[in-house]
């Protein structure tokens, strides 16, 4: 760690994995436990970072290339990480973050290979920070799109994140897992929140102990 | 150059250095002419990039650090030319820049010596492009002062950009027209708009002949 004493977790997964819900549960854990926790999200997690997400997800689909769109999202993170990471680590806090770069590199490789290249050397120069801890929370994509349209905006959800674009990106998000195999830990998404949640405890000896 | 057969030309000076007005007598020079102009400037100067200069320039100083503003310019930049300039030249049309990245480097430079590294090594990465010519409208900064004080917002300006400064920014923009010697023309900026004007053409023999 490059900072502080504190501990930086980002979660990973595709849409409807259950992430959001297991970082929720998490803070709440560890809030419970007398941790200082930092529940936060990408992109956007600062005023500044949010006014950005704002910029970068409305309007025409076309609106930017995906190289401004790189940009913004970085200009976002950079603003993150100053803001609202890096002072809670400072204090010793639990930084968990509902997806971080991995994201970005997820979801650009797989529009543009090409652009993956770009990503990692804007982030090495810009961001040059990881999570220690990555939790990955692996999911059968037909279950995760059935769990994804039960929610509000099922339809549009659907049109934009057909089944085969999700099973690429959890093909994607595994890829990952290898490649940064040091920080991240996948956690089996199948089941009920009670059980992941358990699953996902005892993928954090650091936290909940070795026998949690 | 890289694209289409135009021709790319920025304007570069210090605050009141009148390359604002030269910028547009030489794009109606050009109009006049025959040629296709494009009259545009940074930060802004796409649809895109206009935004992101408004996130940019209202709100506290201290709202974004340095780094992002630096992102964040550097996604407007990209977005103005992907969208204006590259279109037009493809074109062939004379596209006529009002400030563009040495602004930036000029001005991060100068606020904190160790920017400018990053500066560089964004541009390579995300935008990759200079100008064809650079046009580097000199003054006398006292000279240059007096003239935007006599403009509007001239107390706020007074308190934004003092002598010193504008003395720094004036040795900046020379040191990078040497650094950038193949594509930098420095104009004298003293005297009448007319008188300057002439030096301009005299600059420009590709666009006026060698004998303007």
């Amino acid at each position: 760690m490059s900072a502080g004493t504190g501990l930086f977790l980002s979660f990973e997964g595709i849409d409807g994995s259950g992430k959001s819900t297991q970082a929720r549960r998490l803070a709440e854990a560890l809030t419970e436990a007398g941790r200082e926790v930092v529940l936060t999200r990408e992109p956007g997690g600062s005023p500044g970072a949010e006014e950005i997400r704002a910029l970068v997800l409305n309007g025409d689909p076309d609106r930017w290339s995906a190289e401004t769109e790189i940009l913004l999202f970085t200009a976002a993170r950079r603003d993150h990480l100053e803001r609202t990471i890096l002072p809670a680590l400072e204090r010793g806090a639990v930084v968990i973050c509902d997806r971080f770069a991995d994201s970005t590199r997820m979801y650009q490789g797989l529009s543009r290979g090409d652009l993956r290249a770009q990503v990692d050397r804007l982030h090495a120069l810009m961001i040059g920070r990881e999570p220690d801890i990555t939790l990955l929370i692996d999911m059968d994509p037909e279950e995760g799109l059935s769990r994804a349209l039960s929610r509000t905006g099922a339809e549009e959800r659907f049109e934009t994140f057909g089944l085969e674009l999700q099973q690429a990106m959890r093909r994607g998000y595994l890829e990952l897992s290898r490649e940064y195999a040091d920080r991240f830990r996948v956690v089996e998404g199948a089941g009920a929140p009670d059980v992941v949640f358990d699953r996902l405890q005892a993928a954090l000896p650091e936290l909940f102990g070795a026998s949690a």
